[in-house]
Parts: C-alpha cells; structure tokens; sequence
C-alpha cells in the first residue's frame, strides 16, 4: 500500500502566535528541566533517579534500582524529544549531552544487548518473566523511538547500533522458536521495531512487530499463564485479578472492534497495527483500526479529545459513558491517539482523521503541560472542584493544579516529544503533491517532483480563520495541494493568487489545488466563529448542558473569571456569543462571553440540604477561556460543559 | 444525665402492612436462609466458611481458616438477629439452634477468654498486634451485642457469660497499665461493652468504652506506630497509606466537628460517644456528637439517609459533595445512622433525630435487601446504569441487582438484626410517658405509674396519613403521649376521643397530650401528600434537579416503567403529582406519576458524538416507585434526582 509521507522536522521552522508558547518551552525550558529531573538536581520535584539507575546497572556507582519498573522510558523520551528539537535548532552542547548518555546507556548494556535497569539492578535472572507487568519491551521500544530520531536529527547511529542490538536479541527472546507466545504488557515496542524497520531496512524488526500483534489475543492467554510459572514474580498488586481487556488481549487484534482497557496502551498498539497493516497490506488488521478508531472516536471520546472514562485502570468504560468529574483522560492516551490518527490519515487519505488529532493536539495535549513548561496533568477532567479532589477517595486521581513531576512520569516527556515534533503532524507529502493538515505558521520545504519548493504558511489559528501559504519554487513545478479542510468549518473560501476559486475539487475531505508553485498565493478563509455544541443525548453526563468550541479549541468556564459554584450557570443559547482578544489575558488569548442565568443561594441557608424551596435564578454574563489554559492562575472550580436553558 | 428509656422488644407486636413484608421475612427466611450460608449449605452463594472457621479453632475439625478478618462477625450478627426474632416469636428449635452455637463457640474460646477464628487458627502469636485492621475487637462488640440480645431474649446467660470472660480479657490487655494505648480500627467493640455494662453492672465494661473513645486520636496516632513493630503484619493491601482519619483517629474525638473517613465506622462511634456521653455526662462528648450529626445530615448526607460518598475506602468526603452516580451510601452506614440517631433522640429528646433515622430506614435500609429476603445491596446509589457498572473500573462498586451473598458480608446480617429489632425504633419510654417516633401497626405495652397500659396503633403509613392510637388500662392512668410529627408533615391533626386538640403543646418536635390512659382514642391525620424535593444548590450534583418524595419515602424512576436513558427526562414542577395505590405492582405500592419531557433521538444517529444540533424535547409522563422498591424486577436504570424544567 502506497501511504503519505512524513516531511522530516528538519525541513519545517514554526513560528507561530498560539504554538510558540509552548513549542518555545522545549528548547529552553522542558529539555534543560527534565534533565535536571532526570539527574535529581532538582529538590522540589519528586526523584527520578534514572540517570542513577543507569551508572548503578552500568556498575559506575553502587546502590539500588528506585523509581517504577518503567522507570527508564523517561530518559528514552527525554532523547527523543531532545533529538527533534536538534533537528530544528542544532545544538553542541545538548548534541554532547546526549552523546554521554549515550555512552552511558551502551555500558548499562548486557553482553548480549539487553537494557533494562530495573531488572539489571533488582532482578536479573528474571528478565522477560513478567511480560504483562514487566515494561522492559515497552522501554525498548521508546529506545528505539529515541535512537532512531536521534540519528535522524544528527546522522549519529551510536544509538542505533545500540539498540540494533538489543533489538536482535528481542527478535532472538521471541523468536517463533524460543519463547513463541510472548507479547508485551505494555505496548510500544511494536512502533519502536517498526521504526528501525524504516532507517534500518532489517525486516526481522518488522516481522517481529507484527508477531507480537499476530500472538496477541491468543488463547490460553499468555498473561494469564504467565503468572503460574515458578519464577514469575507479581510487581503491581493492583494487576492481581488480572482482566486480559487491560492490555487488549482479550480477543486477536484483529477481531477487536471496540477500544477496550488501558487507554494508553490501545492507542499505542492501534498505531502499531496501523504501521504493520500497511507494510503487509493487511487488510484485517487495517479494517480492525478502523473499526477500533471508529469505536473510540464516536462513542467513547471526550469534546476535548481525551480517552479513558475510568480513573480506575485508566480506561475505557462502555460506549456514551464519558463523566466528567471522574474521568482518567490521560494527556499520553490524546499524545497516542494523535499518532494513531495522523498513521491513519497516511493510510486513507481522509482529513476525518485529522479532525480528531486537532482536537487532541489543541486541548488535552496543550492542558497537560502548565505554560512555564514546568508542570503537568495526567489526568485532564472537564469539571474539577478543587475541595472533592481528596487523597484516598473515588476523586484522588483528578488534580485541581498541575504537578511538578511524577513518581510515575510518562506524561512530561511525552508531552515534550510531542511538542518537539509538532511540525510532523503539519504536513504529509507525495512526489507531486503536499498535504496541508494543520495552520500553524510556519517555513517548510518540499520536493516536489524533483525540485525544491519552499512554502510559507502564515495564520493566526485558531483566533482567527485566515491562512495565507506562499509557494516558491526556483523553476515552474506542477503539482497538487491538498488543504484539510475541518469538520467544524461550515463557511470557507479559498483564493489563489487573489481570486476566489468557485468550483472547488474535493477528496477525503481535502480540497485539492492543482497549481504551479512558482510564486503561488494561496488564501484560505474559515469561518471560526465560536459555536455551541452539544453531545449525543445518549452521554447521560452531557444531557441538557452545551460546550463552546471556537474552531479545535474548547472553552471552558474556570471560577476566576466567574463566581464559585460553576454548575450552578446556565447558557442562553439564543443570545450571542462574543469573542475579543485580551493581550493581557494568559499571555494574549480570545475570550468568549455569553449571557446566561445562575441558581442563587436564595432561600437557602448552608444549613438546609433538602427542602421544598424553589429555585431562584439570577441573570450572569459568562466567561469563558480556552480548556488548555485552565488551570494557570489559581486552584478554582473548571467547567466545559455547562446548563443550557431549555 | 436521665435519658428515654428503650421498650423491651417482648413487649412490642408489629402487624403493618408497609413493613411486614420485610419484618415478615426475618423469622421465616432471613434467619434460616443466613444460617444456611454460615453453615456452607447453599451451592449458589460465596461460600461464608463462618461455622467451619469455629469448628476449626475449636479443634473439632481440621483446616485452614477461610473468608476475611472479620468473618466471626457474620455469626454474631445473626445471633443477635435470631435473638430478637426469639424476643417476639418463641422458637424452641432456633433457640436450640443458637444453644448449640453457643457451646461451639464456647469451644472455640480460649483459655483466658479469647474469641476470634481468624487469629486462633492463623496467626495465634499476633492477636491484637495489628489492631487497624485486625478486627478482633470489632467482632468482640458484635459478640457482646449478641449476648445481650439473647440473654435479654431468653434469660439465659451462657453466651452472655463467655462474653464476660473475653470482655474481662480485653480489659485486662487494654488496662491503663498494659496496651495503653490500643484502640480498635474498626468501632464497635465500645457499642458491645456498653450494653454488657447495662446488663451486668460491672462498670469496668463501661470504663473500658470510655478509655477507648478518649485514647482514640492521641498523638502520636496509635496506628501509625503499630506499624513499626517487628511483629505488624499487614492484612489488606489497601492500607498501605493509612490516614488516620480513616478510622476517625486523626483528632481526639471530642475535638472532632466535622464527618470524616469510612462511613460506618464514623457512626458506630459516634453512637458509643452517645451511650458514654450519656452515663458520665460528659458535656465535651455530648457536644462532639451533635457538631457530628449536624455536619453528617446538614452537609454529608444523601436524601435517601445514606452517607459516604466515595466509593473508594467507603468514605465521608467534603461538605456538599454527593455524587449520584459513583457513591458508597453502605447499608450499614444508615444502619449506624440510625443508632445513632435514635441515641441522640433519646438523649435530647428532640424529634430532629428522627426525621434522619425514618429516612435512613424507610429508604437505604430498606433497599439494601430484595423482596424475596435473599440478595442485598451493600451499595445505595441514587442513580445507576448498568451499562457502566463494569468491574475493574472507578464504578465497580455499583450494582445495577441485589447480590445474593458477599465475601465481605456485613450487610445482610446487620440488616436481619435491624428488621428483627424494628420495635426499638417505634417507642421510647418514661415512668408517666410514651414517646412515639415511628408510625407503623403494632400492639405493644407499657407501665405507666406502675399501671399496665396496652397501645394499639393502626396505619398506613406512610401511604396514608391516619394514624389510631387506642390506649387501655385496667385502671384510670394519666400520663402523657409524646408525638413525633415529622419535619415534612406542614399541615396535621390530632383527635383525641374524636374531638380536634385545638391548641397543641409542643416539646423538641413531638406534640404532647395529657390524658388518661384507659380507654383512649388518639386519631392522627398527617398530610403526605406527594412533593417536590430539592437540594440546597451548593450540592454541585443536584442543581437543576427535583426528587419526589412522600412522608418519608423517596422516589426514584426505573426504566421498566418508564423509557431507557433516564437522565433525558425532564418533570415540570408547575403540574401536579398524581398518586394511586397499585395493587399488583411490587406486592403493592403507591404508584406516583407526573408530566415532563425527555430529550428525544430527534437529529442523531448512534455515531455522531458532538454536534451543533440543538436539542429536541418530547413530552412524557414519569412514572416513580419507592426508592426502597427499586431492583426488584429486570435489570435496569434508576435515578432518584430528575431534571426540572426551569
């Protein structure tokens, strides 16, 4: 199967008015900070210890293994992130940085190529005795993420080689000889073998990504046997009364149709499955993604593009339950559903998918990061009251500020790779043509049947609806644009070179542009008007409440702009919504005001908790900012989804 | 301090139509069926192991202890069930039943007066070495309830007098000058040597209460220490955090003001804080106690009577804050509520108490068990769809149907022993005086200035509003009749002899007549009709909401008698309630109907999730049953707070 390229980072400058803020952290802040973390020079964040974790497996300093069993996946990120913001900004110091860590990782590495340290240090002799608890394949594979884009950044394949090691001895390990039902607890490692099947040409790295989907799912289950061997020793009680659902291996990948389990881990093995249906033009396993995405995307997602409707386990729940108070919506399940989303644009060419990893990109992904870059969410509600978010109860998950850092901390760097990447997700590319998936300004260049095209994309997305992209080429090249146009957009229009193009041609969703790119002004018009929305009746939690959406962004209400008790408004959908900039606002930002009503305390004294008294309203003009800035001023209430009167 | 007298259960007879058919199951299935499941007998329940475990330590059998720590308990609460049941209805086989159990249990006690399976057969060396979670003194209180029971039952006093050598043995091993510092984890050890103090005298019973409640909360916290001996040995995993105020031991307790930590161990203390507050007249105790009603039924309390609203660790959380959907509200934290309530009553004399013991027994305790006597809820939510109540998920603790028996089994049997003591709860008394609380048929009889005086009351309550009270005496009496007129009754009268009392005495809530008791006719008219109920707006959950309540039963909609998706439905407060007596629905039940809409499908299909279509109503009449009613047919929706119509 033929699918769209990526464009490589190196090729794509942002500079954008919304991104900036947060793509300017990476260099700056996120990657000097995280390694700080990552190196316990920081006294107010929780310890890492894995740089340690590594000089004590490498036999360099003595002491013991701390921090979780996938402990050594943050630095695997941190290398990650770090090499795509080389490939934009080169940097010797951060190059050399990297080049120590990885003269580190290689000497943690065994004889025979295996890396891990929780199991180097704690466990030795039980390495790949605990698949389904164990996460040594699941740090593998962001190894390997990180090796391949560091070479890709630099051209330097001292990691590569490092992880081609250890990625032939998981090829070995689990081989159809050895130990042939073998699958990973966690999965990743299936993307990460998939990767250095793309820079390495090695197809055994292929064949075994698709093996450990192939053994998924088979019965008895592999997970369930695993824990009556004599040497298999439990790490998690919580993973006691094991559900296969968890690490979707409930049923073959192929015959699933409905996101179960660890929200995370569906993401991350769709993609996978996306990544290998291809190569082999799968048609099952293809079909299986698009049922699973289809699944997902209708019946179990947020408005804000999050997953995972149980704080407990961190998982899907059952079609149309999304609540909003209690929910997981782990900003790394929206980082995987993005990377699931833009492999499934690739494939289909169809701009639905991109709708969604928009959606992700613009609200979950942005509210898991605070914007000095140096705190986090896990766990991105739609309604939080500050006062119930209390340890040791059904709420202890939901944190009404972000935290510095995590005992488990997969989502900073996660965020950090994601942000340092985000010129990948802006385009794909053909031999004659470029696919335009996201506006955000920015200087990218192209080959475009042979010849070098620069384009220049410069918007002030999402506040306001008009992209101007400027083709340039030194000689005339004839080729195609393909510019998404979002499900959102119900008025548009699109100009070339000053003049309104009447009969536009579609496909998948994209309005494709046959063109010259030899000096060639395309101007696009999407009306961003904020909107009310509204979800299926059959979300019980949404029944009679409306959100505000202002192209991708949802807004929310937070108490700071308004009063305590935000449950207690009510939306006048028949009057107008009003939007202006504030410059002052969270560092420039379009505000949306609506008129509504508030429920007052009138009648009611604190003391009274049921009676007859009626309800008394009161007229209110509501407030609102966009979701992924909530929660950067004070601890307050935070609502998306407000009352509407009927 | 003098308090109200309890009225010996001997001496009341309960004929009523609303409760027989629950209190008509305690002899004739609760008692049989519960001792079947004690004995292993029945295939299609979790096996209780509670007879084997006595037979084990007793020697008389071989085998490992089974169930949890406090599996003893189970045994003890259907003694006290049993023996209630014998107070009303002599039984010579089921008192020869519980004879033999006695003397089992006799064997099963040690040489120094020790009672507990778990420790005797498993861990001989650690008892009362890990007091948070042992529950040994917890299952010693249920014990002594017991014992009190059946003696005050039977007059015999075998079981009372093992009793006396294991309380004797816990005075011994938590005197002043041994482990001065022990308290139990679980409260009610204190409630089981009050009543011991009651019927034996020996006031070292009531002392030991008293040193129990003062060491709780001391500092450094008892259970935070315990941990640190060599010989702690952790019995739940789920403990590993331990805060203090779980257990109610963060604060000494007559500085505690607000409700905090595990639901039912909140209130069996504060129901010791009553019996010792009481006897030493202890201002400082008293005052704890009221402060802690009022925060629990003023801030922390379903409109059902149920409190806990996490369902993680089964807990009090913050003032306000009463979610629906994901609650604990255990049975037998409204059973407690009630013990309480009823002590404070009895204290105070005020008939605020009652308003909250009537509410928690006419609607959580009531459905905590099925019509047929055979399957319970642990957990009361006040709105449920099975669909999400999926295990391993933030709602596994809700289940849309009553199970049949629990490996934790508090419940069943602490329900058995409140329905077979329902008299209690009907009548308090004074050397001239009946207090009357609850308004249920029965014939019970009193002395009044040394006179034999018989009651008689008739209603039907709380369907209808009459109430008969018929008194007589051999002789001419004059005393007084204290009647609760319940917080919801606004509009009442009162007849004696057929004459209208035109100018009531009121004192704390209840009306007060004067009159002679022999031959005496009281008519009691309240008004219940059906009303709109609503929760202060500072309840975040029920804003924009109404319930349906009348006297003091609940309502709530099902989805058999009504539509799927009971959320979508919205009732218009401005039309009336409707009400009739269904004959056949529920073995009969007021049926109450009103008008409303529900949000339609109009505009979606199943895949569209979010959308800026608007939102279509259609009308509908509601239909509601009572709460206590709810999960007696085929599975389905319930919901207690509907949407008004604004």
């Amino acid at each position: 199967m033929n699918k769209l390229k990526m464009v490589p980072l190196q090729n794509i400058d942002i500079k954008d008015s919304f991104w900036d803020r947060y793509v300017g952290l990476v260099k700056d802040v996120l990657i000097p900070y995280q390694w700080d973390i990552l190196n316990d020079k920081l006294d107010d964040v929780e310890t890492s210890h894995c740089i340690k974790n590594f000089k004590i497996a490498a036999g360099m300093e003595t002491g013991e293994f701390y921090g979780a069993v996938f402990q050594d996946s943050d630095l695997a990120k941190w290398i990650e992130a770090a090499s795509y913001s080389l490939a934009v900004h080169p940097d010797k110091e951060l190059e050399n940085t990297i080049d120590e860590v990885v003269d580190l990782i290689e000497a943690a590495q065994g004889e025979d190529g295996y890396i891990n340290t929780y199991f180097t240090i704690h466990d030795k002799n039980l390495r790949f005795t605990n698949l389904r608890e164990g996460h040594e394949l699941y740090c593998a594979g962001h190894f390997m993420e990180a090796a391949v884009a560091y070479y890709r950044a630099t051209g330097k394949d001292k990691l590569l080689r490092i992880m081609k090691r250890f990625a032939d001895l998981i090829c070995e390990e689990f081989s159809s000889t050895k130990n042939s039902k073998g699958y990973p607890g966690h999965q990743e490692v299936e993307i990460g073998l998939y990767k250095m099947y793309e820079v390495t040409g090695e197809e055994k790295y292929l064949k075994q990504a698709k093996m450990f989907l192939d053994r998924r799912g088979e019965q008895p289950n592999y997970f369930l046997e695993e824990v009556k061997k004599p040497n298999f020793k439990q790490i998690f009680d919580e993973f006691k009364n094991y559900d296969p659902s968890y690490s979707q291996s409930h049923l073959p990948v192929r015959e699933q149709k409905t996101a179960e389990g660890h929200a995370v881990r569906a993401v991350y093995m769709y993609s996978a499955m996306a990544d290998v249906g291809v190569e082999y033009d799968d048609k099952a396993l293809l079909n299986a993604c698009k049922s699973l995405w289809d699944n997902m995307v209708k019946k179990r997602m947020y408005i804000t593009g999050s997953i995972g409707s149980s704080g407990l386990l961190e998982r899907f729940t059952t079609d149309y339950d999304l609540p909003n108070n209690s929910n997981y919506s782990e900003t790394c399940a929206s980082i995987g559903l993005a990377l699931f989303g833009r492999r499934m644009a690739q494939i289909t060419r169809e701009s639905k998918y991109y709708d969604v990893v928009e959606r992700a990109l613009y609200n979950t992904v942005l509210s898991g990061i605070s914007m000095d870059g140096k705190s986090f969410f896990y766990v991105n509600p739609l309604e939080v009251w500050p006062d119930n978010c209390i340890p040791r109860t059904s709420k202890e998950h939901i944190k009404p500020i972000r935290q510095k850092w995590f005992g488990v901390a997969c989502c900073p760097p996660n965020i950090a790779r994601t942000l340092a990447s985000l010129g990948e997700y802006i385009y794909f590319a053909e031999d004659n043509a470029i696919w335009v998936n996201l506006f955000i300004s920015n200087k990218a260049k192209f080959t475009i049947c042979d010849q070098e095209v620069a384009l220049d994309m410069k918007t002030k997305f999402p506040y306001e609806g008009h992209t101007r992209i400027v083709l340039n080429s030194e000689a005339s090249v004839r080729g195609k644009i393909y510019l998404r146009i979002p499900d959102y957009v119900k008025k548009y229009k699109i100009l070339v070179d000053g003049t309104a193009i009447e009969s536009l041609q579609f496909m998948g969703g994209y309005c494709v542009l046959e063109l010259d790119m030899n000096q060639q002004t395309i101007d696009i018009y999407f009306d961003l008007t904020p909107r009310f929305v509204r979800a299926n009746p059959l979300v019980k939690e949404d029944i009679g409440k409306v959100a505000i959406m202002k192209g991708p962004l949802v807004y929310c209400l937070e108490e700071i702009d308004n009063e305590a008790n935000l449950p207690a408004y009510y939306i006048d959908t028949s009057s107008n919504l009003q939007e202006y900039y504030d410059n002052e606002l969270l560092g420039g930002t379009v505000v949306v005001k609506c008129e509504g009503k508030k429920v007052t305390q009138e009648g009611w004294n604190a003391d009274t908790l049921y009676s007859e008294q009626k309800i008394a309203l009161e007229k209110k003009t509501l407030t609102f900012i966009p979701y992924p800035y909530w929660g950067n001023r004070k601890s307050g209430e935070m609502l998306v989804w407000v009352k509407e009167m009927q």
